[in-house]
């Protein structure tokens, strides 16, 4: 059975699990933190989170990772058959998590663990963020979902990097990205309602605490 | 017939015309740069290059365009056809982008455009491509191609972005990032020799004066 490791507070590993979930892959969920121990990069080559462990051994990045159940797990598609409708799909979690998710990310410690980011960083952040925004508003087509009608890998990307990206936007950088993007707006609210997100939300909110406390003791 | 947009002097559109050539798939090569203007951002959402002209309409994002290619073209396979060993080459190329590709990136201004980069983003340049480059010794196989045997995908991120990374570390960090990792400097020279690399090289130095003229006219 395949084996994901990581932990419910990471954004990556919520992709994976409700990609997972969606497809009705059987699965388990191995404890796994990120970092830069000989026992960590044995399993994932640059300390990070999530791997999934397969027959074969470990694989890691959470892109190469959806690609991989969806090529080898049956259940629900969450990419279009045909080449060129994949590979807007795949454009679309590569902005995304190129343009949004990652810039949102060097934010994220005075966002979520109180430690102040360089006004630099910040400064970088906020035009790379709206750059980045602007960048969605143009080639995502939200009907309702990021690629048209059918939920895909890039609405797993969307609803765990646009959340944390506007949670920036608010508490660091005093910018609303969704203000004049509705179809995000509703969409983030769709996602929301998916029967197999309330799981996921009850996870992370019940490893929060020990995680906060272990970002504590790592300072 | 696919046409390239982007120009000779672009890493990434290195990527993609190193992989048609290779597949010997006809393609045309559309003189286009990089912008945040409407005309650009209409063929390419965040203004980047290159983008891939299809029958069906555009592809931004080099990977992407990179997997396209290799789905809908005929001739060499650069990628295996086995699920797992084909998601151990997209690991690699991620990871290469990621963690070498990109922080180096934040360095290009200093290191080829004669532009001082700030000194935190120096910093963190140095500390990523240290992860960076140690990840990709754990993880590639060097056999003598990234990812073992074959060119793969894995080959052409590697030699279009590893060689400056290396540049930037001279000259910007002053750090050899292969002075313990021979496997590397020998599939770089193994790469150089590639009977496509010097129309690459020679189409990259025929375009160069006149791209750095429109750099320092830019600043």
């Amino acid at each position: 059975m395949l084996k994901l490791h990581g932990f419910p507070v990471s954004n990556y590993y919520n992709m994976v699990k409700l990609a997972l979930l969606e497809k009705g892959a059987p699965f388990e969920e191995v404890l796994f933190f990120s970092g830069q121990t000989p026992q960590v990069l044995e399993v994932s080559p640059r300390g990070k989170v999530p791997v999934l462990q397969t027959e074969h051994g470990f694989l890691s990045e959470t892109t190469v990772i959806l690609d991989y159940i969806e090529q080898t797990q049956g259940g629900k598609a969450l990419l279009p058959a045909d080449p060129y409708a994949k590979a807007k799909v795949h454009e679309l979690v590569k902005e995304i998590e190129l343009y949004i998710e990652l810039p949102a990310r060097t934010c994220y410690a005075e966002a979520f663990f109180g430690m102040p980011v360089e006004p630099l960083v910040k400064e970088k952040a906020r035009t790379e963020l709206l750059a980045g925004f602007a960048t969605l508003k143009r080639n995502g087509r939200f009907a309702p979902y990021v690629a048209g009608g059918q939920l895909t890998l890039a609405d797993l990307m969307f609803c765990f990097s646009v959340d944390l990206a506007c949670a920036v936007g608010k508490k660091v950088l005093n910018i609303d990205f969704l203000e004049d993007f509705p179809q995000a707006k509703a969409l983030l609210e769709l996602m929301g309602q998916n029967p197999h997100m309330a799981k996921i939300v009850a996870d992370k909110e019940a490893a929060m605490p020990s995680f906060l406390e272990m970002m504590r003791n790592r300072r």
